[in-house]
């Protein structure tokens, strides 16, 4: 049946991404392996590896996407914008992206949340994030200390609506949970 | 000459600082052995290890006694003080700890910069140092996101500061630099 492996799986990268969320819901991060993920998902270990490097990147493969989706969008933001308001453009259109992932996002926080080296891994991503935001600001005429500040706040801004929206007792999308988020950043800033 | 061991070193922790710092420096921090630290500074690995856990920890034994000050300093802010304003007050609280550990600082940023484990332990002691913060505030009565809000602004605010202080072309002092660094967050934010 070595024909069947090689066949192309539809959904591969779903189907994987699932059954590694339920055991890394059920049983932990560290406790499972990706032969594991791979037999829950019906698929062998190799096809496991042309989608993710390692059992870490199931959970991390997207920040790339949304690092490029935040570039893009403060840069086509119009030039006449202020620093915060192209950054702001670029939340709305990764909360669009993300509504559609909301029961992914929530699982995915919760074992990151139990996990001290995912924990670690998701700063670096976000640190990483914020830095690229502060390159697209700077290629926009913003300057320094004003590009990296204002790409740190909408980071921020953005972690303290995520969390809000990923914990279930809450209702509201992720959109106007982030304009909430900035208007209370403006509210605490302000002199 | 097993007697001389067990005697007190005179400064032996700031020794020991010295010596890592400048061998991290040299040779990098993952080609530093503990034994060459303490052979450096002419005191024992035993004596070593009754200051630090590990090497890394000569770099970030500081951050307790960091968050502690934050911690304090927010409480101790005049009841009507804004959020932003007793994080401010910590932040200037910080900024006269630093001061007489200007050379450190900055070579101590170098070696971190360097090496990506590193880096990632700094990302997370400010998280941490940052959730510390939000956390007084909320003792001072701060509802969320405000508190969370402020505090991680504060955090971003004094790291801004605090890289362009060690980089030594520049002249300024820490506390101008915090204040510069507050009013550009302020003015970003200004709707």
């Amino acid at each position: 049946m070595l024909w069947r492996m090689a066949r192309w799986q539809p959904d591969a990268r779903g189907r994987l991404e699932q059954a590694a969320l339920t055991l890394y819901g059920d049983r932990g991060f560290d406790n499972t392996t990706v032969a594991e993920i791979a037999e829950r998902a019906g698929l062998t270990k190799r096809t496991f590896f042309r989608y993710f490097a390692d059992k870490r990147e199931v959970l991390f493969w997207g920040a790339q996407a949304l690092e490029e989706l935040f570039v893009t969008a403060v840069a086509a933001a119009p030039e006449s914008a202020a620093p915060l308001d192209a950054v702001a453009a670029a939340l709305d259109a990764a909360a669009t992206m993300f509504e559609e992932r909301r029961e992914f996002a929530a699982r995915r926080q919760q074992i990151i949340a139990a996990t001290p080296e995912l924990q670690e891994r998701e700063l670096i991503k976000l640190a990483s994030l914020a830095g690229a935001v502060a390159a697209a600001l700077r290629r926009r005429g913003v300057g320094d200390p004003a590009a990296i500040l204002t790409a740190e706040a909408g980071i921020t801004v953005f972690r303290v609506a995520f969390e809000r929206w990923v914990d279930r007792a809450n209702r509201q999308d992720l959109q106007p949970l982030i304009h909430e988020s900035l208007e209370e950043l403006r509210a605490v800033t302000a002199a």
